[in-house]
């Protein structure tokens, strides 16, 4: 299969789905890839619609995301913040002056009755993105993190203002049963010739996604997914202390067995190598590859790696 | 009756009013002076709950203000406004970064049902301000400037969208009939030894006040309005454009006119010493002052001024 005439989707979370699918972007032609985005830790604050993940995406394909902290802006100020700060208000999210801008007219359209998705695409349009990037639905779907510390938690709460100390119990995703898909992700879906799972958090980054387009899923093609997890540790966030507070190992191979109902391909750190049987006997064809985004050489690297992982069959 | 012991309440609208009130805090003690503030200007803007004129009180008051223009802040910055411009929104409102803050935590305590005198009286101490400030209402009340051309514009889409260009028909002001006054303010109104009307736009800055406290201003104690219009021209804004298109003429004798159901003192410029004999035939007593306030300085000179007319008797 000639790969400039296929079609790809990529699930994403925020940082690390953002680097592979900027890594895809720069390697792949507009029409060859989708990249549908969780919107399950979007949040309200301020009277403003935030939408952590779709925001990462967007930035980092725009060029625009701080290269050191992979959220946020670049050469961004913190002027709005410092004022709420000095007036007693919650700093806890860190919104910076230039992505309040995002914030603000998302907001502005949003209450106007407009679309996330076609919010989202005008936004692409406005930074310069070629690729079609999707949320994964109009409908708001909500992550919700039930901790031992706190109950139950909205997902910006327990990952921000707690900075993921709370002890995990389990996960649920508001909105998702009656959220509708993004009918240009199913249409993308259908055609895909491969689905790819980026290292993403599965459980409050990807999953969300799944909630609402597992039954979307083409069912003879191609999912890869790429380790969130080298060696018992996430590469960033909490996804390793998720595993382990739900009482599974973390590791590659659990992110494999997390994802097995879906999964025809594993993408595993060389670090990991060892677990490459193991994970093989789930009947799940695994490719080693160095899968550390810290350049975006690196990004490129490893989605052309996946790229020809897809196409080794 | 000494100074000292006597109290004050200053109605006022945005920059001419917040000048006044400066000056009047610079030398009067904080428990002599109540700042009652337009919140007929007030609007939602990109989903924040923007007050324009209690935030140009309050700014100046705090020695935050802009002095160039008057509103918005010293040293301001305008990345967020410049982002959502990038993203084709609406820019015509000037929100700067550091004034975002104040939206952002006003807009945040509102919707958890906070009233706006309870949270402008917590940032007025976050910021240094001892006088007392208080918006006119907690409920919200809307000036509708009813225009030529676009039939009826809420008040921000005049003033600022469309330049205060409109020619004007005439003004309501939604919701002043069923909003609550401040009982802290109906107090210091019962109290208080005279009522300033600070030189602000008396139809779309004072009316919305006089709109909700005509009932409370007391019987027998002076009430002294200061002219915001000079030889014919408002020192700034639509004052004198208003009076025209409403077919009145346009000058400090038609602002008299416009108070005298209330007034017992106005203090005229001395550049309209010529008016002095027509409006004192309306049975109110006439000063003459230097109105202008380009310094710090001179808002000091005006407030002794206005203080020593109303002591005057």
């Amino acid at each position: 299969m000639a790969r400039l005439t296929s079609h790809y989707v990529a699930l994403a979370g925020g940082v690390g789905g953002a680097k592979l699918a900027h890594g895809l972007a720069q390697i792949l032609p507009p029409q060859a890839l989708t990249i549908l985005v969780n919107t399950g830790d979007d949040f309200e604050h301020f009277g403003l619609t935030i939408c952590p993940d779709l925001d990462t995406v967007c930035y980092t394909l725009a060029g625009l995301a701080n290269p050191e902290t992979g959220w946020g802006r670049r050469e961004e100020s913190w002027r709005a913040l410092e004022n709420v700060r000095r007036l007693g208000g919650p700093d806890w999210f860190r919104l910076g002056d230039q992505d309040l801008g995002t914030h603000l007219e998302r907001t502005r359209r949003l209450r106007e009755g407009q679309p996330l998705s076609a919010i989202t695409r005008d936004f692409c349009r406005a930074w310069g993105i070629a690729h079609r990037v999707l949320p994964m639905s109009d409908d708001p779907v909500r992550t919700i993190v039930t901790t031992e510390e706190y109950g139950d938690l909205p997902f910006q709460e327990y990952f921000v203002r707690y900075a993921w100390q709370p002890r995990v119990r389990g996960f649920r995703f508001q909105g998702a049963a009656t959220a509708r898909p993004i009918p240009e992700a199913v249409k993308a879906l259908a055609e895909a010739d491969a689905i790819i799972l980026c290292p993403s958090n599965p459980w409050v980054s990807i999953d969300p996604i799944l909630a609402v387009y597992a039954p979307y899923l083409p069912k003879a093609k191609p999912v890869i997914a790429v380790s969130p997890i080298i060696g018992g540790q996430a590469v960033k966030g909490p996804a390793a202390k998720m595993f382990t507070e739900l009482g599974i190992e973390a590791s590659a191979r659990s992110v494999a067995e997390h994802y097995r109902p879906y999964l025809t391909d594993f993408v595993l750190d060389q670090a990991d190598a060892a677990l490459q049987e193991s994970i093989a006997s789930m009947g799940i064809r695994v490719h080693l590859a160095q899968t550390l985004m810290h350049t975006e050489a690196d990004r490129r690297r490893l989605a052309e790696d996946v790229l020809n992982f897809i196409h080794q069959r």
